[in-house]
């Protein structure tokens, strides 16, 4: 059973994955193999491989866990999290802990094996994304979780073992720490300005200019003021909302079209880098819906993040973001 | 000039290093170049390819900038921020910046280009560590440093572009995130105990021992009860002092054999792995002395960090550290 710990020092809770530990001679470095062609559990006609769907996006003539799906959802083979179980919270010593308990699940984006969501139709991303939606929407009702992450790896480099476009969903018993930094951080502004810190960012931004990289009816995406990465990149509604689980079917439309393109224009002007992108949006009981503002964060992974950062969590980016966003608004898509 | 910028979100400073300024053909995949021998800033007879030494363990017979020495220590070519100028805090909007001031040293551990400080001598490793302490004595003199972070990379996926064994100084105008949440996070803990929340640790881990890796007279190795990564591992002065600047020649004697003695560890069980190492102490001028103690913090370079990660700051580390001492207590060295 994996735990979750915290470190009294700063707070910080991680996840111990006691029956998933790895041995000195795991990580010994083994020359990359190259990627066999052939099997993949997320293809057409692999439904059998993986855990049992949860939902699926399907037409009405296909059965479950069977082809002929447009998105389909299943439990990650190897969570990080368990869905079974009591938290258990307790102590040893001055130490905190309590069980591993959450959900881990994998949205499987397309049957297309070798397409890149910069390379989806709109329609496909829209599909993907109302997916989210609706694993949020069920995953709420269970009373142990605060907090649901959507996320995306793309690339080795960024931590996806699978070729296979997907994104995965971890929902946790905490709040995660950095998520509610974010939150604390927007609540304070909010309560010396009596307004969202992401809509006044919006509108500085907008007003300005230089950092916003494509705009449509309802998002913006530009490179925030403080980015931690070169060619960071944040998708935000114009228009406030605490929380993605309330994105309608115009808003998600919108939405596709924005996140297409802005990962288009990443993947031409920087060759496919490896990224990471992530949804940071209001947690499932506490209540910030005045102060936080969903959106979505893109991490393209292009430096090695080093001693200094690690240890002071000051962060060296090597090009400033108006600069990024100049390129990325340059590039033709 | 590099700029410092704050998330107004989350209040996360980073530098912005606008003339070191990298454009996306920087970042797209090169063939691994083979490190060419021969030409080597840091070795004997180069002394003239750096900057002019700052201050340099060397016998009486030798003069400054040439070879002899036994630790060197230079301003960094390719600093993140700059010694020279005025902090120059401003506003735009409802940002905040203000310039990248601060030092940026390198300290050449030792004239042997072919070492690892885990093959170093401990008469080496201490003089690196005597060397530490002087130029934090000097940089203290400076009024405009809230912080100095010592650190160490070691292998190219560690962040480290010079072969050569040599660690690195940045005295900062702000205390940095990672820092200040863990000196508010002791702070807390005294507030609420009256005692330091490290030499807590050490009583619990001492009497526990699982997590215990080696142990002298006045030092103490141990994986921590929530580590990020796998095998980190933290040193610790067993009795409080908060500040390594404290640190004196019995004292630096005994780090130098443990310190020595884990990276020794480390290597041998983990294949020579890329780390970090970081020094945590008390920062130049608010006084937290009686709530933080330093201590060094190493990080083995095992896993790639994710979205997950990233966006959550909740971090999945697969071994738990009660394997990771035990792996470590049983290596032979």
């Amino acid at each position: 059973m994996p735990e979750l710990r915290k470190d009294p020092v700063s707070n910080r809770w991680v996840i111990i994955s006691t029956d998933r530990s790895k041995r000195p001679n795991d990580f010994l470095d083994q020359p990359v193999e190259k990627k066999k062609k052939g099997f993949c559990p997320f293809c057409y006609g692999s439904e059998d491989k993986t855990a049992s769907e949860i939902i699926a996006m399907r037409p009405a003539n296909t059965g479950r866990n069977q082809p002929g799906w447009e998105v389909r959802v299943v439990p990650n083979k190897f969570p990080v999290l368990r869905v079974e179980g009591d938290l258990n919270r307790r102590g040893d010593g001055m130490y905190d802990m309590m069980e591993g308990i959450g959900a881990h699940e994998v949205i499987i984006e397309t049957p297309e094996h070798e397409k890149s969501m910069a390379d989806f139709s709109y329609e496909q991303v829209q599909k993907v994304i109302w997916t989210y939606k609706m694993r949020c929407l069920d995953l709420k009702n269970d009373l142990r979780f605060e907090y649901i992450l959507l996320f995306r790896n793309h690339g080795d480099a960024a931590g996806a073992t699978l070729e296979h476009p997907h994104s995965q969903l971890i929902a946790t018993p905490i709040i995660p720490k950095r998520v509610l930094e974010e939150l604390e951080g927007a609540q304070h502004h909010y309560e010396y300005k009596e307004r969202c810190v992401f809509c006044d960012m919006i509108k500085q931004e907008m007003k300005d200019g230089t950092r916003v990289i494509l705009e449509n009816r309802n998002f913006v995406s530009f490179a925030p003021f403080a980015p931690r990465f070169p060619f960071e990149t944040w998708i935000l509604p114009k228009t406030h909302n605490a929380d993605f689980i309330n994105i309608n079917e115009e808003q998600s439309f919108d939405m596709a079209r924005i996140l297409k393109d802005t990962l288009l224009k990443i993947k031409k002007a920087l060759n496919d880098p490896p990224y990471n992108y992530i949804i940071h949006t209001a947690p499932l009981k506490k209540a910030y819906g005045a102060s936080t503002h969903w959106h979505l964060e893109i991490i393209p992974k292009l430096t090695k993040v080093a001693g200094f950062e690690w240890g002071s969590g000051f962060y060296i980016n090597p090009t400033s973001p108006e600069e990024a966003a100049k390129y990325l608004k340059e590039v033709e898509i």
